[in-house]
């Protein structure tokens, strides 16, 4: 039977991080447990949604943790529910004890609670992944492709494949992540420091938004295995499990074609809030397009929702070069792209009012590339 | 024609604290909007949504609004759609002008935005309040007396005056407000510095939590104007009207007796976090009740929720007088007053399981005074 004391504010620590792997609202109902394993030489805490699965270990051996074991066992309990119930209770340290029918009793301070549980028989399997050669990532650089590339992914699931971020590995160590919802599309490039074997998936952008959450930047790399559908992320305490998306992803490489008409230097902050006011005006109407007009150097942009108002608006640029072009789109589309772009200038080139343009900061025209779809109007 | 410019970090200040009486989905669609008032010595900014209006007055003698006129007149504007457009305007003051047809040109650097008003006969006419012989409260005072008091008010509609706090003046200095919802009530008494005429009215304790917000602790004394079915509170610049509710508010003096058979006084932190345990607990039933023991001079708490748990905690006290005792109630009401308590310790006063029992502060037994009433249990 279950028996260890542990500190209150690791074990919360350890819990949340769990957590973000549970849903309350799951449509299989023993998945809003978190499942408790304990072992002789740490505990297991593990959650899953179906889509992700993260265990996360606590080791007798961590001093931060405080972690004395007496006593083994498995049990599931309501993950919410158990961590609100650990985050009240009064003193540095808890009690856990496993006692009849699968009840668990937390001591703390002067407080004595007594919590239902399930067995663990009822908690699924997850899937396995073979853990051999791993690729090595370092932490803050894949969180940061991901930022860079999860917020052009679709979030229609009329083509779910979409919905993802399609991840290739060449030459074992080009590394692409490229997203697109068919109106916008980002692509980062990387070269790998250690090479691994080549692999081309697509991962649920959602997934990867989690992983950012979970793996704190005091996280240095992250050991990466895929097998079958399911791709594992590890680090020391943390694995995070997600499935992969099947089918096949578009081909993007043939929409980046290296002509251009027009290309503007602006700088970034300027122009996301002369995007923003657009979109609050554009925003009112069903078309809810901007309009950027390049005229003998000089860039404006103008919305008209006849029944709100209007903006007009000159636009300064750093540098511009090309020809004269009228084009038209979305600005939130715009106006999120800058956001994702850590660069102080943008680089933005212009094919034709009709043909996408791109954006590239403007210290690095190679590895970090965007594309915009315009609306064609009248 | 309207024609000024001002300060846009001073104009959105005032027009923030003008939209707290507005609201976009108000029954009255007009209501949504933001009245502006251009004279020639000032900016009114009006904003009502039936029960609370908010008049918010720049004066060009402010040297910090950077505001002058050049045009006097009235419109309508969207409020939330005005404030936002002002809020992403590029300068740091912008110039404000009526054009044709109730349009209004915004001009801040390169940017200009055209947006549509309208015609200021379509706002109601608010209630007028005679300003005459003003009592004068100090703002925290009266911030603080709605704190410790709304929370107790009732938020059901089905008896309307118990939705209000009850304020009576008598002797035109000795002040009481009191709030109940029939299951817990909150009385706040108060000997007057400046003297002024006896009223006894019932405010909404939502109009008074809206006065809260919007009168900054920077503001410090506060004129109240009582007229009609209305009252004003009125700064410098800001004028507050809020509509009274009609009925008589019950007698809650014959709920205070003066006996008690035990009384204990506890640390408020450490009660407090053992009845949020408990809640935790108790709030999976439909009973949702705590049971708590006096036995022997030890007090302890016991809840028991069959399907999620149970709790039992011995609770510290720092004095206990009187007889055993043995009393359930609902641990909402117990947090709720304790969070309202300022003092390090509270004292309640029992008098049986049946009858309602009393908090006060620690290091005042007079002034402030809390009642709950228990749940009878078998």
């Amino acid at each position: 039977m279950i028996n260890f004391s542990i500190n209150k504010a690791f074990f919360i620590q350890a819990l949340n991080t769990t957590k973000r792997a549970i849903s309350s609202k799951n449509a299989i109902p023993i998945l809003s447990s978190l499942k408790i394993d304990v072992h002789s030489t740490g505990i297991t805490l593990t959650g899953s949604n179906g889509q992700i699965s993260i265990e996360n270990s606590i080791a007798t051996s961590d001093e931060n943790a405080g972690l004395l074991i007496t006593g083994t066992g498995s049990i599931l309990l309501e993950a919410n529910f158990f961590i609100n119930i650990v985050s009240s209770l009064p003193d540095v340290s808890l009690d856990f004890k496993e006692i009849e029918h699968s009840q668990v009793l937390l001591t703390s301070g002067k407080s004595e609670i007594t919590l239902k549980g399930k067995d663990v028989e009822q908690y699924p399997r997850l899937q396995e992944v073979a853990t051999s050669n791993p690729l090595i990532f370092d932490t803050k650089v894949l969180k940061t492709l991901i930022a860079e590339t999860a917020f052009a992914a679709s979030t229609q699931e009329s083509r779910p494949i979409l919905t993802g971020i399609h991840l290739v590995l060449t030459d074992n160590k080009n590394f692409k992540a490229v997203a697109t919802d068919s109106h916008r599309m980002s692509q980062r490039k990387l070269i790998l420091e250690n090479s691994g074997d080549n692999f081309d998936v697509v991962l649920p952008s959602r997934s990867l938004r989690e992983f950012v959450a979970v793996f704190t930047d005091d996280i240095e790399t992250v050991e990466i295995f895929l097998s079958g559908s399911q791709i594992l992320f590890r680090s020391e305490s943390i694995s995070f499990y997600a499935r992969m998306l099947e089918g096949a992803y578009p081909d993007t490489d043939r929409l980046l074609v290296s002509d251009f008409e027009t290309e503007i230097l602006f700088d970034t902050n300027n122009l996301r809030s002369a995007m923003e006011r657009a979109h609050l005006i554009s925003n009112a109407t069903q078309n809810g397009t901007v309009k950027l007009e390049i005229v003998d150097g000089k860039v404006s942009a103008h919305v008209n929702s006849p029944e709100v108002g209007k903006v007009n608006e000159e636009i300064d640029t750093l540098e511009i070069d090309g020809s004269d072009l009228t084009i038209s789109f979305n600005p939130t589309y715009l106006i999120e792209a800058l956001k994702a772009l850590k660069s102080e200038t943008v680089r933005i080139r212009f094919i034709s009012p009709v043909r996408p343009f791109t954006l590239t900061p403007g210290d690095d025209g190679e590895n970090f590339i965007q594309l915009i779809t315009p609306v064609r109007t009248n």
